[in-house]
């Protein structure tokens, strides 16, 4: 009999070949030819048929499928650890955007990725799904690094790093897919990044994009109750229906996370053959729940395990993830048969493999398939001991005992990317030293940023600031309905509008040198006493006086104010305040014009903090810009002070946040 | 300035001291004396003010108290592996209590001690708590490797590997504490099981010992829901009430789980300042639940992080804890904020010293403490970048990226027990080998039992086996009432007693080559057509014919016969037979006596499958001994269908289930 010929043989290993008979191969072979695996069995046959080049004694090694890592956002890794335990949008618009807003950039892009790819050989991860930004720079890093990659380009409605819009962002796509299309690793896809991210067009685009290149397509759905609210309030039905409706469930579809789903829903993605990428650890992190991995099976969905971006994970290990997506269902479900050790290997392998239209390739350990390999010692003490009673001893060790660590050889494509634990393909130092330099940078811009109240609200970025600087006085009243009948009688006073409302306040302090002070502002409108209509503005300034004039005319500083698009809870927890304090008011407020001027009138009642003496208060405010200017209103406001026959022995300088 | 002198100066490293004020020292330095931490401080400052013996630098690294294990049995680390995802009743009376009561003994406490040492060596622990059997031999294993422990012996009312009952359970534990009291390392602890292992006497017996010698008292409290039912239906109470009747709540009491427990149950435990060892791991994977630490934590308990036996987790490996510990809260609570990273790291370090009491010895980094601590490297391409803008980036880093691998160094009592990762008091390898011997011999065992059903329904243990062969005729009868007059007017007929009954068969079919078969009944007597009083009854037989007689009167082999007092769906799991049938049927049951001897006759009426034809089955069957008794019996039968005039062409020789 004449041998066949082979690059190399690696022999005598315990091979979990992960194929459709879950065969594990106790004194195991798998011969590899170029990029191929030609033969898997066990090692005494193979070595009496096949004659390598090189014969690799893996005795004590385990021979995993490379793993598969189905959902990532790779140069995400410069920014691990930067910012945890927030709630998802102070983490999201407090810190992600302003930062990557900041940073994102090519290169940014490209030492993120090598950073990544450092980590996930290293835990024995052959294969990641990646949604970015500049994509061609983590598609270029991956192929350098010779890493399996499906790698979206991904698309927003919104303006991203490297998109004005969304038709910018489908055309830079477009040519991403046209320069990698073809490549022996990277696999370019399409990404829009969710249905509550994206129109309708947006998504039609997307798809039909997909299509035409017969390129997958990757996205986020379903990952937090939030994001499905607000797709029905976009399309009027669940992210999965919206996707349907879009077409773009028509393709090769891998959605990431799948945590709120209906059965209706599951139903609809196990009818198109949607693949889903299940990330326990970021889902837990980030408290966006857990998904229902057993439901989703059930249903017959292909199930592949993320690790998603380092910022939320906060590392790229599959190994835990295996072990946490083996672990929460049995809890959640009060069942320790829920999801087996063996369940939670398949889906970081052969599951995420067809999850992502990849199981032809890779995946499993058969002729014809890639050569992509993870051997695993299992020669640490917390190995020890061993049982053999059934398969199921070893699949429990690999999942819940194993660790990242254990992986010792990785090879992808045929090519060694690690052997005994050093990185053959990436420069590990100098991927460090860059990634922390990076990183250095976006620490400095966060600090800076946390020196200034006016630079963390900048940061928030999609407000829009007005500085305004005004002359203002306040003076203590009693009778309030005479005030009101002088204030309208009097001749050189035109009132231009008239409105009463009801203002909740809440002033945060800091204890800068600054003296900055934030205020949220809940205005209603009052109609015949029901409060209609409410505003929410914030403004922040510094210390109120920049100048007095006569009469206790206050000029205060540059004030900068916008409408609040978030909650006063987010800005509670992105401003950190050293203390908080309210102010409740009925104000009737008066637009007029005295002597050809602008004023504003505002007769306020303390509900909160009651009054000293349970008074009213009279202010009355103009803006101004310039020194001369201020001096002329100052002035206008003492000779209206006069007119209102105001008691001027009540005037306070004191604002309501310090009574 | 004259300098103070010390052994051991660790200089320049990031000291996380996990203090009141949680003080962080970026280039900080612990100095220690004998086995006491005698200075903390800025290294610089320190390194004036202190002469020691030897200095070390380390640089890079990160100085953490040692980490507490609050909860494990470390004894089963010998089972590690052994038999997962299966569900608690059958892990636990299908594979743990047989093998327990099969191979606990001196030395495989000790050795399993010893290798769990090893483990938690290498993670960074210094103290571990722990219940077992034996528990002599785990104190003694870990002194001689220089570990902390408390150590308690563990009590329960039902026989234990070493005591025939909780008497001698009580007795053991005395001679224990009295052996072990004011050891430098270990503090022998009273360890009643469990409020649903206990006896109202076991408990106040605990109780008073521990009071008598002030020892810590370690309890499973409210781990299942199960436990708690049965809590509640032996003592009419709560679990945690349950302890506080019984006087153990007075004592030094640390609780491990508690993952079901009422508001009122976290008001008792806090009053008396009970500590809690939190186990996520273990309660996740043996579907136990997850305890609401948020609510422990805000009702002032001290928790602390357990890892459990490694046969519920697999490994000792804190730092996973710590991660899932910081996760699972923010997932299920749907809040992000719910459990920060640095609030798991107080769990795993003075978390766990004040739940065992121990805060004035160990848990952080102060001068007077014991010198236990634990030297982390952040070298590794996971701990790139790293940030710094706050305490809580080095928190996150500890929790959410750091793995157990990256412990280097670790000290206790002020010796070191690992130094670059090589542990300097066990025989690591030497303990690797002793724990797979035994692991082996444990295999084999449980190899053999899946060779027999009927050892395999032995090692349940609990049951009592009666092994019976009987003679038994069967025939299909159209006319029922005619066959039953005949029978009751027979001369020689007595009936001695008389039933009816609607039994649910389900056979448990099996490829072996005995063919056995094993049959789960339930057994209703009916009254007037209800179903009262069920009866489960267990049946393993082996092939059914041994011999034929004339008119197929057929002698079956040894049958063993239980009462069965598990599930249906426990029996399923544990014997996982090839095929399942069912047999539904109503059997009239007459006890006879005919010429003197015993006989039983049914007549039988298939529900489910149903009979051929529709018809009714006569069968007579009676209990034999012996050969010469089977014929004779044999004999009679025949004579009796005869007298009840049968048509003997309708003999039967199948039985139901092979309908």
């Amino acid at each position: 009999m004449t041998s066949k010929a082979a690059d190399l043989l690696l022999s005598d290993a315990l091979v979990v070949t992960m194929n459709a008979l879950g065969e594990i191969i106790p004194q195991g072979a798998v011969v590899i030819q170029g990029r191929d695996i030609v033969a898997v069995g066990p090692s005494e046959a193979i070595r009496g048929e096949w004659q390598a080049a090189e014969v690799v004694d893996c005795r004590g090694m385990v021979i995993l499928p490379g793993l598969v890592n189905a959902h990532s956002h790779a140069p995400m890794s410069l920014l691990r650890g930067l910012a945890d335990d927030l709630r998802l949008d102070v983490w999201l618009f407090g810190y992600m955007l302003p930062v990557e807003r900041e940073f994102v950039s090519p290169a940014f892009c490209r030492w993120g990725t090598w950073l990544s790819c450092a980590e996930m050989i290293r835990s024995g991860i052959t294969c990641f799904a990646d949604m970015y930004y500049f994509e061609h720079e983590v598609a270029q890093a991956a192929a350098q690094v010779g890493m399996r990659a499906v790698c979206a380009e991904t698309i927003m409605k919104w303006p991203t790093p490297d998109a004005e819009n969304f038709d910018e962002g489908l055309a830079h796509c477009r040519e991403f897919i046209e320069a990698w299309q073809g490549h022996p690793l990277v696999i370019p896809a399409v990404g829009p990044h969710a249905p509550e991210t994206s129109t309708l067009e947006l998504l039609r685009g997307a798809a039909q994009l997909a299509a035409e290149y017969d390129a997958p397509l990757l996205i986020h759905l379903a990952e937090t109750a939030g994001g499905v609210e607000e797709t029905r309030a976009l399309f009027g039905v669940s992210p999965v229906e919206a996707l349907e409706r879009a077409g773009v469930l028509n393709g090769r579809v891998t959605a990431a996370h799948c945590v709120h789903l209906t059965e209706e829903d599951r139903a609809i993605l196990a009818r198109y053959g949607v693949g889903v990428a299940h990330n326990p650890t970021s889902n837990l992190k980030l408290a966006s729940g857990v998904a229902d991995v057993v439901a989703l099976l059930r249903a017959g969905i292909p199930v592949g395990l993320g690790t998603d971006g380092q910022a939320s994970n906060n590392d790229q290990d599959l190994f835990e993830e295996m072990r946490l997506a083996a672990l929460l269902p049995k809890g959640l479900h009060q069942d320790p048969t829920a999801l087996p050790a063996r369940q939670a290997l398949t889906m970081a392998t052969i599951g995420g493999a067809r999850a992502l239209g990849m199981d032809h390739l890779i995946g499993s350990l058969e002729p014809g398939k890639r050569a992509d390999l993870a051997l695993v010692a299992l020669d640490e003490v917390h190995h020890v001991p061993r049982f053999d009673l059934s398969p199921d001893n070893l699949y429990s060790q690999l999942v819940y005992t194993a660790k990242s660590h254990d992986v010792r050889h990785v090879m992808i494509d045929g090519r060694w990317v690690m052997r005994d634990s050093q990185l053959l393909t990436v420069d590990e130092d100098q991927v460090r030293a860059e990634a922390q330099r990076i990183a250095t940078q976006v620490g400095a811009f966060l600090s800076r940023r946390e020196q200034s109240l006016l630079d963390k609200l900048v940061a928030l970025g999609t407000l829009q600031w007005t500085e305004t600087y005004e002359v203002q006085v306040k003076v203590g009243i009693q009778d309030e309905e005479a005030l009101v009948n002088r204030l309208l009688s009097c001749p050189e006073v035109m009132v231009l509008k008239q409105s009463e409302r009801k203002q909740y306040d809440t002033y945060f302090l800091f204890a800068n040198a600054e003296a900055d002070i934030i205020r949220y502002r809940e205005d209603y409108l009052l109609d015949r006493g029901l409060e209609v209509r409410p505003n929410y503005s914030l403004t922040l300034r510094g210390p109120t006086v920049e100048r007095e004039y006569a009469d206790s005319v206050l000029l205060s500083r540059s004030r900068f104010t916008a409408a609040a698009d978030r909650s006063l809870r987010f800005y509670r927890e992105y401003f950190q305040p050293q203390e908080e304090r309210r102010v409740d008011k009925i104000r009737r407020r008066w637009r007029i014009k005295y002597q050809g001027v602008d004023f504003a009138v505002n007769l306020d009642r303390l509900i909160q903090p009651p009054a000293p003496g349970g008074e009213s208060y009279l202010e009355i405010k103009a803006r101004t810009w310039s020194k001369q200017d201020a001096m002329q209103k100052a002035e206008m406001i003492s000779e209206l002070l006069s007119v209102l026959a105001v008691d001027k022995a009540r005037l306070v300088r004191d604002e309501y946040v310090s009574f």
